[in-house]
């Protein structure tokens, strides 16, 4: 649904619940895909989200619940009654029930928890961070024993009448409980009834580990172009099924974290979300950038006599560290991206490095060439057409070595590689920037 | 497969090549899952890569070339005998054989075409780019006629036995091929055999236009938390079926794409590809910075008198450019991530720039004030203070401002918003910063 059409139809939702009329707000509501119906409620306040959904049936808000922000959802859940919220998570995939109570205040959790029909496939979950494979994968699969014929096999899915998408891979387990092998729900329904499902499973199964964190999960899915990836325990045992569509969320969410991360924005910050949060979620690392510029500019403070007595100096010097800024971070970016895909590990400092200097070279040695002959056009000076040809190439090669180094260091650490990878590279680049032109200008006259 | 042990296979790979030992070589590639085999082949010379690939089975080919990059698999694509490629290409998926196809010289690919078994699926997915759904597309799949019965929905697939996984939703169609209708395979399999189709299938199909961008189709299906997308023409044809897995991909090309757009990368380039392409891509946008700087510093040219009579002028200019840069590129990475996210669209400027101006104005005033005192303590002038907190708020709404509306206009001009964004954002944050700077501390002195 477009924009325009959702902000109308919204508009009609608020009239029917400052009207008190639920059961038009009810058929509003219904007539929508989950994702529309979700992108409504978030629309809404608490007090009417709250309405809205213990008016719905359980089933339905239990589609919306799923499909709005986990953090929206904990705060409309926190304000349900708990058997009511009890009713919705019983509906609810056990994975999305899980996020849920999660987020909830530890009684409230428990509440519902209690009142729950089925908490059994949930209370499992808990345990798993939401951004490991644990947090993702859902408990309620149909597998199959290895000495099932086709036909019985058929029959169970019959018996069970799975409801999710995670039943079109269909996972073959021992009685101990072991991942023995997949079948495709397509072979299945196309091989004779009579075939044992020994015969007809492949057994070289890709799996993941449940602690695995959900960025691998994406990369190992994708890799391998399947729908649905089985969840083991350390041992094998066979946990639990994450299917594809989870895992584009998942992608999408870990590049926004990057981006976000590089330029210094901690945490989510959502387009129009509040003010506050997004002054709060900026300005550590503004605050840690004005003390890395404070650092840089005690190099100018050094150099102040030189300056004084050759202003032109003053005004080339962010021609030199305005180039190694973008210079390095072309190459922070690349290596963080490069370590987010998998491509680049520890053991490619070398490697990497040795690339990025050469290309460094290159590069700088091209616009240091460039920018010296509009100095000398310019000022008609040679010292300063040296100094900053020389400080460019320098600076490059900083540039270079900060953008590979930084981000290693920081995942050598076990911190994420995208951390201000952008601010603390331009100190770095700023800060030998100054360094090496107005030393070597210094030198020069 | 963990990358030391590829290094080994490829190690043993490339002795048995050497050794034209190529049955010992089949057997490495043939113990392999597709995706490592495929990794070991874009290790290998292409002379050995074509020896390999016409030895192995055309299916097992296919594999690997389905799994290789597009424009690899082409390369190596290109030295195959027009027969054997044939044969390889009648055994990829119709989407992954249109890509090599495309990437083909003109008359490689029409005789390779002509060599087909089976040329009519892949003909009509040439017409499309390969980052739109027509191109991702796969027409391989079996639709189903309302007016059939479960059982007889049973018996197609059983005559067809379809091996792509774009099988777990099937289509129904009219019998002009409109599409009508999707029933997930589970749902047939545990239906009564005498139901007609018409009864079980779900009529509020999601389906994308051919000509729609990729990035879309990924948004559309993780939205509604599908495993398949149906493709139409304009008029609701039925054109064929897009998958998650496929998807998982594209999010992650794309989002890769922008951050290097947005540090002025232009086009894909590899952690350890040749540093010829990796000079040629950054370069280019190094230049234009260039040209922006040498715009801001002829603003610190005109102040020239301004700050050879107090130099301390230059040493307080870069953390006014240098914060108003973070600052920018901040907003501007959430602006860029926005629109990539369908968050936010061009009727949102007002909106976004409403809400980064306010939060500038907090964050300028802080730094602003933090930097002023700074400024105080070290040189004892309160008009350098006065001129840096004031310089630092109006860089601040600068930044906000160019960070919203250079992405924004240039998403109008159906350019890529991410492109060089943030070239341009600093380039206005240093010429405007230099300027508020000089120009209010000339006022005051």
């Amino acid at each position: 649904m477009m924009q325009e059409e959702l902000n109308l139809v919204l508009a009609e939702l608020r009239r029917s619940l400052e009207n008190n009329n639920l059961a038009q707000a009810k058929a509003i509501i219904e007539a929508l895909h989950p994702p529309d119906q979700a992108d409504l409620v978030a629309g809404l306040t608490t007090p009417d989200q709250v309405a809205l959904l213990t008016h719905l049936e359980p089933s339905d808000s239990a589609d919306v619940l799923e499909e709005m922000e986990d953090d929206e959802a904990a705060a409309v859940a926190e304000m349900i009654p708990a058997a009511q919220l009890a009713d919705i998570l019983d509906e609810m995939e056990d994975d999305e029930a899980a996020d849920v109570l999660g987020d909830l205040p530890a009684d409230k959790a428990a509440e519902a928890l209690r009142e729950m029909e089925e908490p059994t496939d949930v209370i499992p979950l808990l345990r798993y961070p939401d951004d490991t494979a644990g947090g993702l994968m859902t408990q309620a699969v149909v597998t199959l024993r290895p000495h099932w014929t086709v036909g019985q096999a058929l029959a169970e899915l019959r018996r069970v009448g799975p409801r999710a998408d995670s039943t079109y891979y269909l996972f073959v387990t021992s009685d101990a409980g072991m991942l023995l092998g997949v079948i495709g729900l397509r072979n299945l329904v196309t091989a004779p009834a009579k075939t044992p499902i020994a015969e007809l499973m492949a057994t070289d199964v890709i799996s993941v580990p449940v602690t695995v964190d959900q960025e691998e999960c994406a990369r190992a899915l994708s890799r391998h172009g399947y729908l649905a990836l089985p969840v083991v325990d350390e041992v094998g045992h066979f946990l639990g099924v994450i299917t594809a569509d989870d895992l584009i969320e998942v992608t999408e969410i870990e590049a926004t974290e990057d981006m976000y991360r590089m330029v210094g924005i901690t945490g989510e910050e959502r387009a129009f979300g509040p003010i506050r949060i997004s002054i709060l979620k900026r300005l550590p690392w503004l605050l840690v950038n004005v003390v890395t510029l404070l650092i840089a500019i005690t190099v100018i403070d050094a150099f102040e006599p030189v300056i004084a007595g050759m202003v032109a100096l003053a005004i080339f010097m962010p021609l030199v560290s305005g180039q190694g800024g973008n210079a390095g971070n072309q190459t922070a970016t690349v290596i963080v991206r490069g370590i987010a895909l998998g491509e680049i590990g520890l053991r490619d400092v070398l490697r990497t490095l040795n690339k990025e200097l050469r290309v460094a070279l290159v590069n700088g040695t091209v616009i240091g060439l460039g920018a010296a002959a509009v100095a000398y056009v310019w000022k008609d000076d040679w010292r300063i057409s040296v100094a900053m040809c020389l400080a460019m190439i320098l600076n490059f090669m900083t540039a270079a070595s900060a953008g590979v180094l930084i981000p290693l260091s920081l995942k050598k650490m076990n911190i994420d590689p995208a951390l201000a990878s952008s601010v603390f590279v331009t100190s770095f680049t700023d800060t030998f920037g100054f360094l090496f032109f107005l030393g070597i200008a210094s030198l020069l006259l």
